[in-house]
């Protein structure tokens, strides 16, 4: 508790300074105002964040979070539970989807198990097991308060140890089979949404089995009664460990003014938690792609940052995180190498 | 017009049984079948465009075509003309938007002087003009048809040189003051929109000045009355040569099964000329980014294809599609560098 107090207490406002140096600046680079739309809002944030006017985005991590999830008992998933252990040894081993699109990116890959309900045994994951896998929330809370809080302080602590090697921007990602059950949870509670409105098929979910999906979160948000303005009680309630370790690196982004790019549906739920904690978190985040997941736009709306990437795809492990470095590249690139209309030596066009 | 006439008979249908294999691969990668959307049917169409299962899109071009518009005599733009001159010259010496993102992406720009109003003089710049600028559309064709097809023809010139030496990824760019109101004539025009529901504020016009614009559209499609059903009459007569060597850009690329890449709103009116001369070009176009420009839907939407981002941009010269090389790279990554369930040795998942 005390890490995750004294992580909250850090998380600091942008420094707006820069970002009007910044703002300045892009005003005056040799093109229309504004015709770089959100180039232009990122680099101008990613300056806020770092305290500089042109920010470095060349170290990059994409921290994956593994757990599994005692709510599968009740048939919400598509895919069998241990698919979870099996795709987390395949993302250490490079051989997933988002390694493959970290590898274009650039970007280092750091998969946690902080969950899993087996012992993984595998030196390229870390071992930072909270529990073997949550509770089924349908029948009591998924975790303690202190398992939560654990959760977020794994998230906390590996993240820190990144930014320590140097890491000056990092994306969320997840393996945890059943995950968008406790992420529809989490949405219902914290954005007043019925389950019916948010509840998708995941990780293709047969039609048939969503009614089933849905009363399953109903059941689970009846049960726990999670208190939605109490960010711990929800997560401990009705989240889950990868969640919890994705809000973690957050804050721990947010605390170290590091830009933290934010995954699909079940990254956005666990920066619904974040921001819950700590409101200020919002500014250090960076949202990357609509998700298909049903509920994905409502969980956007709920947390207020607008994706880029508009590309149908629902698999997370931070796939379409991975997507967003280049762009961010190019947000800092734009700044710092187009020239101003006085540097070209002309006042006004 | 032999070598247009020639181009066009080249375009031929996609490779269907590389795309089937390639599809059958896609959906037995370690992963929910379709859970990486676009990305997925990105890889499938490359395939099919290069004809093999794991196209390379390493050898990167961003073609930008300069031109001026005689239609900025009747107060469209809110930029001097010379603005034209100005930018292109800064384009080849790597100071502008789309410089900076194609120093990202890896890709190199070539700059095309296809009908600028004064002469550049710049070794940087390939000289193709066809004309000093276009003739003002309110009077009469901006362009003769021998105009227009000369156009398409460094279009075409210009890239089949640049694809023989080597590019595997082609993207279009454009810089020519005034040049969203010949877009937007193009696409009323194809499109059976009125102009006031589709004019745009381009580069910044001011508010006030948009309903003259308006009405410059309107006339000059009145007095050319041009033929919706001959894209060449609508070109020559209502159209620009930055527009005309774009799409020629188009045509060479589909001839030569090469992927291109479509940026914002006036790439986007490029490519329904390019289509209505030849609708398979469309198979070998990639579109990037949803202007902000106020027609850009309708053209997607007349066009057929949805663009993949949402960046608020409207900058043209390429910036968008130089955004988007990452992403293709991303899809042929996710093709070849992820592992099947058969190589993972397991049957189903």
């Amino acid at each position: 508790m005390e890490l995750l107090k004294k992580t909250l207490e850090r998380i600091d406002e942008l420094d707006v300074g820069v970002m009007k140096k910044t703002e300045n600046r892009i005003n005056n680079l040799v093109k229309p105002i504004g015709s770089l739309g959100k180039l232009e809002s990122l680099a101008i944030q990613l300056s806020g964040i770092r305290g500089e006017l042109f920010p470095k985005t060349d170290n990059k991590a994409i921290i994956v979070m593994a757990s599994d999830h005692g709510v599968c008992q009740e048939g919400v998933a598509s895919a069998p539970q241990s698919v979870t252990e099996f795709q987390t040894h395949n993302i250490s081993q490079g051989k997933t989807g988002v390694c493959a699109l970290a590898s274009v990116a650039g970007a280092d890959i750091v998969t946690v198990d902080i969950g899993v309900m087996v012992d993984l045994n595998n030196e390229k994951i870390l071992n930072k097991k909270v529990m073997y896998g949550t509770k089924n929330m349908t029948i009591g809370p998924a975790m303690t308060y202190e398992e939560a809080v654990k959760g977020l302080e794994v998230g906390i602590e590996v993240s820190e140890a990144e930014i320590k090697k140097g890491r000056n921007i990092i994306a969320t990602g997840e393996m945890g089979i059943g995950n968008t059950t406790p992420s529809t949870a989490i949405l219902s509670v914290l954005g007043d949404y019925a389950p019916v409105e948010i509840t998708g098929i995941g990780a293709n979910l047969p039609g048939e089995k969503v009614e089933n999906k849905i009363k399953v979160i109903e059941k689970a948000i009846k049960i726990n009664s999670p208190d939605k303005n109490n960010a711990l009680d929800v997560l401990s309630k009705v989240g889950g460990l990868d969640i919890a370790g994705m809000a973690g690196t957050m804050l721990a982004c947010a605390a170290n003014r590091i830009p933290c790019i934010v995954d699909g549906y079940i990254s956005t739920a666990a920066a619904l938690i974040a921001c819950a904690l700590e409101s200020k978190t919002k500014n250090y985040l960076i949202c990357s792609h609509f998700s298909k997941e049903k509920g994905a736009a409502a969980a956007s709306n709920l947390l207020g940052i607008e994706p880029m990437l508009n590309m149908n795809m629902r698999l997370g492990e931070g796939s379409g995180a991975a997507l967003v470095f280049n762009i961010l590249d190019s947000a800092v690139a734009m700044n710092k190498q187009m020239i101003t209309f006085q540097e070209a030596g002309i006042d006004v066009v």
